[in-house]
């Protein structure tokens, strides 16, 4: 392959999805590491936590008290980042004024709610098998079903009669009723930010598009409008005929260490057709969807024997935008796990990262074919 | 004030000088921390170590030995992301076929040095007087102005006799002659990557410009374009009247808690006259952008009395470029701090922030008076 030289230089590499550029460094891990050290993932919890304020039956900071639920449980955060309602706010500096362009802002409402992936304390999706994530994936299309509009050209599909829970404590202003964007992920780990293990995710719902997904929309927006193709959907077939990135695949779906990614680990799981939003999978793809989601995090844990940490998130359709944006738009799932070397020593996208570029120490095809290699049984379940 | 109501709302607000948006959730800080806790900076250090690889006399991986020098000492790192020489590449995709568009890559060449900025193993900038800094402005600029080509708008202007040392090691393919960017950084802390106490920061020199600072001078230029003059400076003249983001300020500079500031108590060191990059400053200004960053970083410690870490980094003009692209630069210090609530809970920016947009939890306003009431001595210089 001629471009195996890429393993030995220092090189750049474009994320087409993005539009921006990666510095690669592969021969940088040789480096000796004495600096922080992260604590390994915990592993010994109880099945149930009487403190947990996400486990069933217990009580939250609002007073309400946790239904006994099985697998998921919705509600809205306690602290949320962004209000259904709340006092409106004109910038009260005039037109083309250096205050205008230099001091600009904008309100911004929504409403953010967690969602549990299991009533026990002790499991992460690693632990789960396909079919315990299904109904995860179902209740996420569910949570974004229900924020479409009527007039949404994915209005109906897969639709249930699932109302998400209403906020309570919101006060001042009109209340929103169409929210732009949807962000669905998960923090899991105390390395990036989390701060509760109970298995569990995130959603914030929007009056804008926010940075990450209106950049992503432009590409696949330019690259649909130049070659009359989509952009994820040739890159899944590409990625699968030359298969050096690939962790995984099945019928509908497959993993891979993109070509432009930035975490050691990173991952995407796209799938193979040309899929707009999660309304848009049939029964058998949602399971599917789960068996990804099952084999990415499994082969995780077992690359470092460890509670592997990452933030996880899922770019699809806007909730509101117009027929080209919504046609345009691919499903897809970013995995970004700090982990380097070890169960402790971690990437830190700092310094450099921060004021120059995005950089990373090993090839994401060594990456892939790590994660490849340790599939199969949980690393904490094997007997002796 | 009208814009007051953005201490109580949700809103975003817009960098100008990177064109994009940051989510603001003032309200966010009330809820409580289980998470992660960092460890508290070191303060007990020898000023001497004899393991240090960067204190005076002391042998480095490669076999060199450090000179037995006061201030500043430069040598090329020993694990250099981008090297000088290295084989060539040519991606072997034809044009426009779909592996050219979406496995784009080009080969990247660069240097990278280390520099000390004091002999004394304990101490950090926070720890040094403006007059000890100025030797560490004065090397930036030395290396800065070294590495311009002869016929750069810029070249000559505050030249020295100073000669960057050599790299050994690096072989195959031709050496590069002229580097397109030069980044001078600090990442300082175990929490921001650092591995290494004693105070040094990197210079990374290499054949692109990377993805930080070719968008700010996109906005640069389209501002100058527009405005007919430096977004930069009007900035600095509009926040040195607002008074209410200015964390401290001397004749020729003004530190701010940027209108659009990501990290809890992110701060910009602007010069309040047009200044292209280092070389363009005089005797005076030198030592006063020492003293600039000697109250950035004393306040940063006063803060939550501890050893502050931070990734800190100078942009300026390219050491390649067109005329334009000169002209429209103006040097400026980032500093990005990740802790937000005391010396142990830090901000984490995961989920959301990695898959959505940057979003912070106190308002920028609120930031700069804290850093402004917290000059004076440094507090571990206190008696009692
Ligand atoms: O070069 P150092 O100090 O060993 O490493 C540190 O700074 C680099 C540049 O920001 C980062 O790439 C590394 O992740 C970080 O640990
Ligand atoms: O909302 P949580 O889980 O308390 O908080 C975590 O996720 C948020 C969304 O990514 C981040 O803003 C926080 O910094 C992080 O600690």
């Amino acid at each position: 392959m001629p471009e195996e030289i890429l393993n030995d230089i220092s090189h750049r590499r474009y994320n087409a999805l993005r539009g921006s550029w990666v510095l690669v460094s592969p021969h940088r891990t040789k480096r000796p590491w004495q600096g922080q050290q992260e604590k390994p993932g915990t592993i010994e919890l109880p099945q149930y936590d009487p403190k947990c304020y996400l486990c069933p039956g217990n009580q939250r900071a609002s007073g309400d008290t946790n239904p006994h639920y099985d697998s998921t449980f919705v509600f809205v955060n306690d602290y949320s980042a962004v209000k259904e309602m709340q006092d409106d706010y004109t910038s009260p500096n005039a037109q083309g004024s250096l205050e205008e362009m230099l001091l600009k802002a904008q309100p911004e409402k929504g409403k953010c709610y967690v969602l549990t992936f299991s009533k026990r304390h002790d499991l992460t999706l690693a632990d789960m098998s396909p079919s315990e994530i299904v109904p995860v994936v179902k209740m996420w299309t569910d949570i974004y079903s229900a924020h479409l509009s009527s007039t949404h050209a994915l209005a109906g599909l897969n639709k249930t009669d699932f109302v998400p829970p209403s906020s309570r404590g919101d006060h001042g202003g009109k209340k929103q009723d169409q929210y732009r964007y949807m962000q669905i992920f998960e923090n899991k780990g105390s390395a990036m930010g989390c701060s509760n293990p109970h298995p569990h995710g995130q959603i914030w719902t929007q009056t804008s598009l926010p940075e990450e997904p209106a950049a992503e929309l432009e590409q696949l927006k330019m690259y649909k409008r130049e070659r009359g193709t989509h952009l994820l959907v040739d890159y899944a077939k590409l990625e699968t005929e030359k298969e050096e990135r690939v962790v995984f695949q099945n019928e509908a779906f497959v993993v891979v260490c993109p070509w432009w990614a930035t975490w050691p680990f990173e991952v995407m799981i796209l799938p193979k057709r040309h899929v707009r939003a999660l309304v848009d999978l049939n029964e058998k793809e949602q399971a599917q969807l789960a068996e990804a989601f099952a084999e990415v995090t499994r082969r995780y844990d077992n690359l470092f024997e460890t509670s592997f940490p990452y933030s996880m998130g899922i770019h699809q359709a806007p909730l509101e935008g117009s027929e080209e944006e919504v046609e345009c738009s691919s499903l897809h799932i970013h995995f970004y796990p700090p982990l380097l070397r070890s169960a402790t020593v971690r990437k830190f996208l700092v310094g450099y990262e921060m004021l120059g570029e995005p950089q990373r120490d090993i090839t994401p095809e060594q990456a892939a074919a790590r994660l490849r290699n340790c599939g199969g049984e949980l690393y904490r379940n094997k007997i002796g």
